[in-house]
């Protein structure tokens, strides 16, 4: 018995899944380049194995828990741990069976097919997850996760992954990474540079996180020039330590193109705390187009992931911190935002900017008449919640009539659940494929371009894209 | 002859096809619960013959004399009534005749299809209507409405309708369903709390309305704390006549939560006509904080339908006034709008909050990730201009990989036009059982999970999340 | 050998496509009524040779040179002209073989299925475009553009176009309108007024624009009165070259319905130069509403084109001008900001407005609502990036259910390239056809009817809606 269904994803026209099916058997297994994650470089540096069922696919997996948590399970019930240091679960296997008497929430959506897949394919699962199998599974996975083979290097070459990118703060010391080069392991785990928490004036602690910055790059980050400098030395350290990219967690898309004068007086009022909640906002926007013009130097790819409304509910900000599954997308624009960085760099040869959003409308309206003028900007692929058979369907359908497939950049998993990796990426291949087959069946696409497509969206964009 | 296809609303590919008729057909017949919609309850109080054909079908219809008048048909001549007092058309079979020889505006819409459900199943009509058929459908429906068959509880049983929930206004007697529930009849026919007339500092006659209110409940809603008992007396009388639910009909989706002296004090504005439309809207926003603190306390399920424009045509109010099919959809934002209500009780277990909305942008970028993560928030089905097979398709499209089934709540019609309320859950629990065999055929559901889910859209669902 | 698939832009599923390729060849072949394009008058007035295959597939055409731009390849290799006098590319064999080399970044997108359309039945090309193929399709193309049956008029005969409007500036002489009429060709070309240069107070040159209008009409445009007397006489001038239709080009859709004074005083600003960004925004609606009351006086049929951001990027705008693919669609309202004209004479017999969107989230929440209601109001089909296979069907799908068919005009291809115009009939019939086929197949529409709606989409109703 499987838990998967070998045709998941494809048309339902016979015809039509037959030619999906072939062109997915073309790319199925090609190496995974996972340009863009937050999986945690520890594991690789350490390989140690993962704790324990829970801890792998519950405790961490906010599209897990918020699901749970929105049919009334309090997140202290899944183990979530508290900011405030109260008391939560602790019995990992009274969370697993919590989780699995309530599978049927996730009918329908995503995570249900990365969690089957991930059962199926990594720990060899035959069963469906319900109350009456959680035990008999959670023991099936337990003794897997005791096993060398399922160490996270194991792992990693066994997913066929042939490079992986987390993501680490400005001010991290890359000791993982460090630890992983000096281990003499040849797995590509590289780095990106994410500057949010020395850009972003409202980031807690801003202040003192450029001051560490100063101190990591021997530079006096007080002044302007001293804090671009700053800049300029992490992200040559982070170079050094693969990153082929940066990463941009910001509200909106806005950017500004100050003068050097302006920029200056500005980050001063930032620094001290001063500024408003407007300025906070310019200066964020001013530094995207800072870093667009340092990456026209060191060649680094700039992602930018805006739009997402943080921490939305105050009471579980308090209670469980950031990233509990309450960022909730908002509307964002792109064509005034993007302006003044585009007008400062967006014809320069060389400079790739890679686009996301959480709003669906920009797609069609904005980011494919974007993508598809400014030799500068790319389009990332369907981000968090639209990382979906419907959101990937409708990316392509959405955007591909103006902006074509290649200034789109494959895939990208953009996950800190480690075993929904080969699962997301599989099923970007198959409704990848699933498209491509749709076209050729109602004449918008030669079959012979459809198979270099598709090996392009399954491997060769994301390669070339983020230099990997 | 029959005027509709059996297999109409199911994907088209055979075999997807043939799951979903099997999937409609183990819901075809379950009771209908029409938890929210603007039937007459003295249509069941007094039991009378419905007047005739025009009366059932076009004059009271928005959908259709909407249609009819943007083909320059002018309102008059359907015997819509002015509020001026101006002459309309009385003759109801000059309206028939005038509505059947423009059927063919109504080709692609969802008004085509109620209305050819209710021409079919209610009347027993086989001819398609048109110029040519108008005098001889209008005759058989004549004809019916005299038989007490055609009765408004012979009807309603006929339907197979186990509970229906009219919406009254917060100032009302309530005297059909005194009559009603006098009467010994066994149909189960509920109120709703409706407040806008109270609430809102726009609507005509507020001051009043609140007096009047006041005088109804015994206290002195003059005052901030006067007003708020006036409002939890009320919802107890609703409540004695069964209301389950409040309802809120609300320019926008704007929350707020004031300290107790500053609302007192915006109240006292509002009464005296001295508020600005900004603290209008704030007033509003504050009262749905209020009445979510209420539900907490006598557990009503509150429904909030935000977004349209009213009145759009400044001609039209003043010729025929409200509800003339001049309501236009606006953009609507959730996200920073229900924030100060959910900061208050958005996770306080017990309270159910239904969403509804008029922009289906909102669907999977707001609406869906705030349902998926807040315990008090449920997704109300389609609405108004989005309750129909397109409409439907696209709600469980866009809400499904994030919020799943069970943070919505089935289907309700929403309707004044008794007659379509079968062809309208008919309509849903089509799409929905193509929607889920679609599922099953890309491998995304199980097909024993899809038959469990079918019995939860169409019936479990709407009854438990209403209470009724 | 065909470059194009006989069934392409039809549904997959068998039955479904039989039914979608019926109704597509009953209306195959209907004459091309073309309403709304930018197609060069000089064209059929002088019937000169198109100069070259460059000149006519790449260099003019934004949908081509945008795309090729987008990956790097610099304007002025595309032979586009510098508005700054800069050099450019000259030789067109060396365009063209640039264009066939990056042919495959049109895989999946409308300009591929136009051109290769163009290709094959224009000029009887059977080989795909590629590097290897470039010379050889040249020559063909060139050795076509030499004979007499390549020329315009020729063109325009084979197309089987019955009808098509160009569109001119308010100043514009007409004089290649008169040359075509003088020169007793038979072919129907008629103008369509566009008054952008001399309603928008931020169009270059405006007030000597207003000015040369005032000499064109014989009065003094320097006064409101005279001003508005301006535009009554050269809207008769441009009906005596067949128009029947005006339109207009905003920011956005704003209209305004000021007092006479106030709209005179504001004239006066914008004449002088000194109005504000807000108060130039307020005299295009201002302008919007007087056309509109034109237009009810001279029949003239309104057509509203909101929501693009012009000329982008700042270096290019400086570099090559207007039009050079950098304009980008942004959020647009319709609601509020139709209001004041619709309150004047949305409820009036006679006028008709056609309204355009590069905002799909509009169609049905605003536009379908909006048409679907007041009887001056219809939809325009798909416009530019939307005109195009998911972009037709998304606008069926998302406009019908709420204004029906009979509130939309039929297509119109809104080109500049000649030889797209047939390939661009061809695309909106076919998915048109395929989508009545689903309407059928779906029990939302009987096969008659369908076969009724395909004329009138393919033909009638554009004939109808605008008069020709």
């Amino acid at each position: 018995m499987t838990l998967l269904d070998e045709d998941r994803l494809f048309p339902v026209e016979p015809s039509v899944r037959a030619l999906a099916r072939s062109l997915y058997e073309s790319v199925r297994t090609l190496p995974i380049i996972s340009p863009h994650g937050h999986t945690d470089p520890r594991w690789f540096a350490e390989n140690d194995p993962f704790p324990d069922p829970a801890q792998l696919f519950v405790t961490p997996d906010h599209y897990v828990f918020r699901m749970l948590h929105s049919q009334g399970i309090p997140l202290e019930a899944l183990g979530v741990p508290r900011a405030d240091g109260g008391v939560t679960e602790g019995d990992p296997r009274k969370i697993w069976r919590l989780f699995a008497e309530s599978y049927h929430l996730f009918r329908g959506t995503p995570s249900r097919i990365w969690i089957d897949h991930a059962l199926q394919d990594v720990f060899g699962v035959t069963k469906h997850l319900s109350a009456q199998t959680a035990d008999l599974i959670y023991d099936q996975i337990a003794d897997c996760l005791a096993q060398d083979a399922y160490r996270p290097r194991a792992l990693f070459e066994r997913f066929g992954i042939e490079a992986i990118s987390t993501t680490e703060s400005a001010i991290d010391d890359l000791c993982w990474h460090k630890m992983i080069r000096e281990s003499g392991w040849s797995g590509k785990v590289v780095t990106a540079y994410r500057p949010d928490a020395v850009v972003d004036p409202d980031f807690p602690e801003f202040a003192s996180n450029v001051a560490r910055m100063g101190e990591l790059a021997g530079e006096d980050a007080t002044t302007w020039s001293g804090y671009l400098a700053a800049h300029r030395n992490r992200r040559a350290f982070f170079k050094s330590y693969g990153a082929t990219s940066t990463d941009h967690g910001h509200p909106t898309a806005k950017t500004a193109d100050l003068s050097a004068d302006a920029a200056a007086l500005l980050f001063d009022k930032c620094l001290m705390g001063t500024c408003s909640p407007e300025e906070a906002e310019t200066f964020r926007g001013q530094m995207l187009t800072e870093m667009a013009r340092m990456s026209l130097d060191d060649g680094l790819v700039m992602q930018i992931h805006p739009g997402a409304h943080r921490n939305h509910s105050a009471d579980i900000f308090v209670k469980f911190g950031r990233d509990k599954g309450y960022d909730i997308p908002t509307r964002t624009d792109y064509v005034s935002a993007l302006k003044p960085l585009l007008d400062a760099v967006g014809n320069a040869p060389g400079l790739t900017i890679i686009l996301f959003t959480l709003d669906e409308t920009s797609y069609a309206r904005e980011l494919a008449p974007l993508a598809g003028v400014y030799p500068a900007l790319k389009l990332g692929p369907p981000w968090w919640f639209h990382d979906s058979y419907e959101g990937i369907r409708r990316f392509r359908e959405m955007t591909t009539e103006t902006a074509g497939f290649y200034n789109t950049v494959g895939f990208n998993d953009d996950t800190r659940a480690f075993c929904s990796i080969p699962a997301r990426h599989d099923v970007a291949r198959r409704v990848d494929c699933g498209y491509l087959a749709t076209l050729v069946a109602t004449g918008r696409m030669l079959a012979d371009d459809a198979f270099e497509v598709a090996q392009d969206l399954s491997y060769r964009l994301a390669k070339q894209a983020y230099k990997l």
